[in-house]
C-alpha cells in the first residue's frame, strides 16, 4: 500500500506500507548484497544508522548459499537477523552485468556463474521463485538490462520482450503467494521500465507495463554510463506515464545530487552501492561536501568525519583516527567508513522528507543539490 | 595496586588497580595491535564482550601513525575510544620477530621496519619513551626474545643483558612520569623473565629482577615452538620466585588449556592473538570444544555458535548464516567470529575466576582443560 501524503512539485512525500513495516519515502535502500552489508556491517548495524528498507541481490542469493537453503532457513529476514521491509532484485542486472557467456532466447538467459562457471538458467519464472524462497517483501520483475550504447533494433526487441516477461513474472508471482509453504505471502511485486537512452521507447514501454497489477514500478537501466542529463531527461519523459498513486523507484543511483534531482523528478525510492564502495576508499560524506579520509592533512584532525553527524563513527572517533585505520589496513577503518556513509544517506532522505514535510524542498534542492557532490573545500 | 583475595592451591584470585580502573584476575588481554581489534572490533565493541584490559603494540604504533602523533591525539585511549585499562609491550617482541636485519648491541637494537625497510633504533630508553607517549596503564619492559632452540651461552648473555636493560627501563620510566607534559604519569611498568628453555637461567634472571621496583612480572620467550609441557615446567620453576604480591602475566599464551593449566601454576594476565586468529580461519570456541564454522555440516544449521553464549554473535546469528559469510568472503564473517571467540575467552576468565572464588577451580579445570582444546563432537 502505498499513500502521497504531500506533494511540491513533482516531488512526493509518502508513506509505503508492505509486509515488514512502513516505510516513509523518499527513501534509500541499504545494501546488503549476499545477505551482509559489505564493511562488516550487520542488520543490527543497519537499525542504527536509520536504514528503513535493506536490499539483497537475488543473483548472489542464488549462486550462495542457494535459494532454498535461505528458505530452508525460513527466509532471508530470519538468515540474516532483519526484521524490516526488504527488496530483492531480479537478478537480471547481474546476469547481464558480472556473468560469463550468456544466451538470451524468449524464454529467459542461460548463463556462466561468476564463482564457478557453472551453467545456470533463470526466466522470469525462476526469478520469481528464487525471490519467494529469500521472502524478500518486494520482488523486482526479471527484466533485461540492455548495455549502454545499443542499437535502436536491439532495445526495442529486448523492451518487447521484457514487456513479456513481466506478464509472465506476474503470473508465477501471484501463484507463489498462493502456495501453502510460501516464506512471505504478502511479497509485492515492482515491474521495471526499461528502453535504454531512447525516450520513445522508454514511454511506449511505461505506458504499456503502467496498466498491468504491479505494486510499483520501477525505471531501470539507467546509471550504465550515460551522462547524467540523459537520465534527468529520460525521467522527465518517463515519470508522467507512471501510476501516480504506486511508488516509483530509481534502480542504482546514485549520487546525493542525483539523488535529491530524481525526488524532484517524482521519485521515491533508490539504491545504490555508492556509499558503501565510496567508504572502502576512503571518500566520505559530509554536509559541507567530500573528504578522502586517508590524506595526510587529517593527520592530527581530532573533529569527527562531519561535526553535525552523530553516526556511531562520528559519534565515537575522529578523523586522525579513521585516517590511522585505512592506513594500517585494518577493516575497522571499512566498518566505519560504511556505516558513516550509509548513516549520511539515510540522514540525506530524512533531511529531503523533512523539507517536503516543511514545503521547503525546492530550497533545499538549491543548497545541497550542488555542495554534496564537491569535495570539501 | 595488586591484592590477592583467594588462592586454590597456587592459583590465584585477585584484584588490580590501574589508572584507568580495577581488573579482575586472572584476566585475559584482548589484542589491538594498531589500536584496533583484527576483525572490524572497536575499542566499544571490547566493552560489549567483557573484555578488561585492552593490549596494544609499541613497535606497530611507533612505525604508524608515530607514537608522537598518538601523543598529540592525547593519547591511545582517546585516540582509540578505550577508556578502561590498557597495556602496552615493549616492541622487543615484534622488532626480534617481525622486522628485517637487525643489530643487537648494549644500547639496544638497530633494524629495518617490515613496512619500509627503514631503519630504525630501539632501546631500554626508546620503548619506555614510546609507551609514555601512548598513554597505557601498564608498560612492559624492553628486553631480548630469544630465538628457540638457542645456544645456552647466547641466552645467558641475552638474559644478563635483558636485567641491564631493565634497570635502565625503571630509571627512565620514572623520569618520564614525572614529566610535566606526561600523557598518564600513572603507568605502571612490568618487567619481563626470560632465559629461552634453560630452567636454571629462568630461575637466575627471575631471582635478579624480583627484588626491582616493578609493579608484576612477566614471562616472556615462551609459546615460541617449545613443547607445552615444557612451557609448564619453566613456569613451575620460575613462579616460587615471583613475588606474591604482584601480579604475574604469561605473555603470547595461548589456547584455553594452556591457560587452565597456567592459572593452575599462579598466572594471574594473559594475552594472545590465538583466539581472533583462529576466528578469522572459522575456527570457533564452544564449551563442548572447538568447531570449524565453514564445514558443509553447518550449511543448515540453525543453532548459535555456542547455544549457551551470550555474545552479540551467538544471540542473533546462526551457524548456517556464519558459515554463509565465509563461504561469501563477506567481511561481516571476520567480525561476528572475532567477536564470538574474544567473548568466549574474556568468558573463560570470568568462569576461572567463580570457580575461584567458589573453590572449585580444580574441578572446573578437570572438566575443562583437555575438553576446550578438542574438537567438538
Amino acid at each position: 500500500m502505498f499513500e502521497v501524503i504531500k506533494t511540491e512539485g513533482r516531488a512526493r512525500r509518502g508513506v509505503f506500507t508492505c509486509p515488514h513495516g512502513t516505510v516513509q519515502t523518499p527513501v534509500f535502500m541499504n545494501v546488503g548484497t549476499q545477505g551482509a552489508i559489505k564493511g562488516a556491517v550487520s542488520a543490527h548495524d543497519l537499525k542504527e544508522i536509520g536504514c528503513q528498507v535493506e536490499l539483497s541481490n537475488t543473483y548472489h542469493l542464488h549462486l550462495r548459499p542457494g535459494d532454498k537453503v535461505v528458505k530452508e532457513l525460513g527466509g532471508l529476514h530470519k538468515m540474516m537477523g532483519w526484521d524490516g521491509p526488504m527488496l530483492t532484485d531480479s537478478g537480471g542486472f547481474q546476469v547481464f552485468s558480472l556473468s560469463g557467456l550468456r544466451k538470451i532466447k524468449e524464454e529467459g538467459v542461460t548463463f556462466a556463474s561468476h564463482i564457478d562457471g557453472r551453467r545456470i538458467f533463470m526466466g522470469p519464472e525462476e526469478s520469481m521463485q528464487i525471490q519467494s524462497n529469500l521472502g524478500s517483501d518486494i520482488a523486482m520483475a526479471f527484466d533485461e538490462c540492455v548495455e549502454n550504447p545499443a542499437p535502436y533494433a536491439y532495445v526495442k526487441h529486448s523492451c518487447e520482450r521484457t514487456y513479456r516477461w513481466l506478464e509472465r513474472c506476474i503470473a508465477e508471482h501471484e501463484r507463489l503467494n498462493q502456495q501453502p509453504d510460501c516464506v512471505n505471502p504478502g511479497q509485492m511485486l515492482f515491474g521495471i521500465n526499461q528502453g535504454g537512452t531512447y525516450e520513445d521507447l522508454r514511454v511506449w514501454h511505461m505506458k504499456k507495463i503502467a496498466p498491468l497489477p504491479c505494486d510499483g514500478f520501477a525505471i531501470g537501466g539507467l546509471a550504465v554510463g550515460e551522462p547524467t542529463q540523459v537520465m534527468y531527461d529520460i525521467i522527465d519523459a518517463v515519470e508522467p506515464h507512471m501510476p501516480q498513486d504506486k511508488p516509483r523507484y530509481l534502480m542504482g543511483v546514485g549520487t546525493p545530487s542525483n539523488i535529491i534531482e530524481a525526488v524532484a523528478r517524482g521519485v521515491d525510492f533508490f539504491d545504490c552501492v555508492m556509499p558503501a564502495r565510496n567508504a572502502r576508499h576512503g571518500k566520505l560524506y559530509t554536509w559541507n561536501g567530500t573528504i578522502n579520509i586517508k590524506n595526510e592533512k587529517y593527520k592530527l584532525d581530532e573533529q569527527p568525519i562531519d561535526p553535525t553527524c552523530d553516526c556511531p563513527a562520528c559519534r565515537s572517533f575522529s578523523r586522525a583516527y579513521l585516517r590511522h585505520l585505512f592506513a594500517a589496513g585494518e577493516m575497522l577503518a571499512m566498518r566505519l567508513a560504511v556505516l558513516h556513509n550509509l548513516h549520511f544517506y539515510n540522514e540525506l532522505m530524512s533531511r529531503i522528507r523533512k523539507a517536503l514535510d516543511e514545503g521547503t524542498f525546492e530550497e533545499f534542492r538549491q543548497t545541497y543539490s550542488g555542495l554534496l557532490d564537491k569535495k570539501a573545500e
